[in-house]
């Protein structure tokens, strides 16, 4: 959708938020939907698992007036697609310790195709490794990796979700170490499309002009070291993120205090 | 000190402080602080490395009426004594990225031992691997501290700092794979014994009573997580910890606001 034009916004001082309980994280969402509230957006995706795991229907209910998706029931979706006509699909997911605990993937997919086995495995060491930014090369890589998907290997597999934003860095490595009877599901692609979709079905999409769009990021910690990470992981030169302050986001999300909230 | 009554802050929600900035540290510990502050402690212990290397002078000369240290001054004397009167010694120091970026340990050897040579590796894995529970015979264990350690053993070290909390977990397979010849130091056992050499200097330690102390303990996230991750660190079942919410935190470090900070 490159004539859109997105906010971005990355939680930085507060990440990750893979590990940590529902009540803090969707506080932490809750913050950031209200910082946006007054840019009058379109559409709001919570592009990571363990938010929308956590936080999704809760945060959908407190901004009604706002168009909202997430990035599980895209990947649900693609996963009982790639499960295809078999009688007894077996979908494996990884993600983080909030993700899995949630069984967030589990409803989803069942909800679609209540005879799917479905087994599930946290990898709190994966994030942590991309973030280090280790090559598919690294032996650690591919320990790790080893460690977390023999288990779910183990048990039978014809799909794996990989549920964290996070790992598609490695999906090659993990396609050849599954081998092609696996279909490997990319949460994050799957999410451009539903929102692609969404946009489109309620004629919100920008298409049909040359013009690109613009991208705004907004971080809470270190601007200058996002600006970096960004260039590495998108393989393009963003402009200087705006910093975020706690009390900025605070005061976006106390809508009772006078003044402290811009007006829309 | 077993009569000491200790309050442990555990910032569980934005935790882990390891690759985050030094502006957004100091504000978490300067929040943290002024939440002790109606508590009237004898003495502060800035008990995490990174937050030691970042905040503790700005935190410091902002609260110049409380007695405080860190863990960093007792690891760097620890390294220099184990270092001896060797002519030229080498001592290797292991840290979060925020850490080593600092130079801390650095300074504080060089002001001691202004010839020693010092080589310092981030180790951004290990303080996860470690939360994530992983043993000592695990084998990614093993090949992390490998990659880590193989290029500090390689110039020659005579000394290593463990200058993170979490890593003496460690201890007996770091000094198995690095042999004799090397002295592992532990800043957190140092620290220890750094705050009761304070304590008894200005008469404030707590001694000669059969009366035990109590801990109590106070967190950002979820309270029943911490108490199980608690008694597996400390092995002993703690008090349910306290919740501190994000607004009490941010009253407690916003004294100009009337009638938000409790009298002391």
């Amino acid at each position: 959708m490159p004539a859109e034009n997105i906010l971005y916004f990355g939680d930085t001082a507060r990440m990750p938020y893979g590990n940590k309980s529902a009540a803090t994280v969707t506080q932490f969402v809750r913050e950031i939907i209200s910082y946006f509230e007054p840019h009058d957006p379109k559409h709001i995706v919570i592009a990571c698992n363990t938010a929308t795991a956590l936080t999704l229907s809760t945060i959908r209910a407190e901004f009604p007036h706002l168009a909202m998706s997430g990035v599980i029931e895209p990947g649900a979706r693609a996963a009982v697609e790639a499960a295809g006509n078999r009688p007894r699909p077996i979908i494996g997911v990884i993600g983080t310790e909030g993700t899995v605990r949630s069984r967030a993937y589990e409803r989803a997919i069942w909800r679609r195709r209540h005879y799917a086995t479905i087994n599930s495995k946290a990898a709190p060491l994966l994030a942590p490794i991309v973030e280090e930014g280790r090559s598919a090369e690294d032996p650690l890589v591919k320990l790790a990796l080893q460690q977390y998907l023999t288990p779910l290997a183990q048990r039978g597999m014809d799909v794996l979700v990989l549920g964290c934003t996070h790992y598609p860095v490695y999906r090659p490595l993990i396609e050849v170490m599954l081998g092609p009877a696996v279909t490997v599901i990319d949460s994050a692609d799957k999410c451009a499309e539903d929102v692609q979709r969404r946009l489109r079905s309620t004629r919100l999409l920008r298409e049909g002009t040359s013009a690109a769009g613009a991208l705004r990021c907004f971080v809470t910690d270190d601007a200058a070291r996002f600006s970096a990470l960004a260039s590495r992981f998108l393989g393009l030169v963003i402009e200087p993120p705006t910093w975020v302050s706690p009390d900025e986001l605070r005061a976006a999300a106390a809508p009772t205090e006078v003044g402290l909230r811009p007006a829309i």
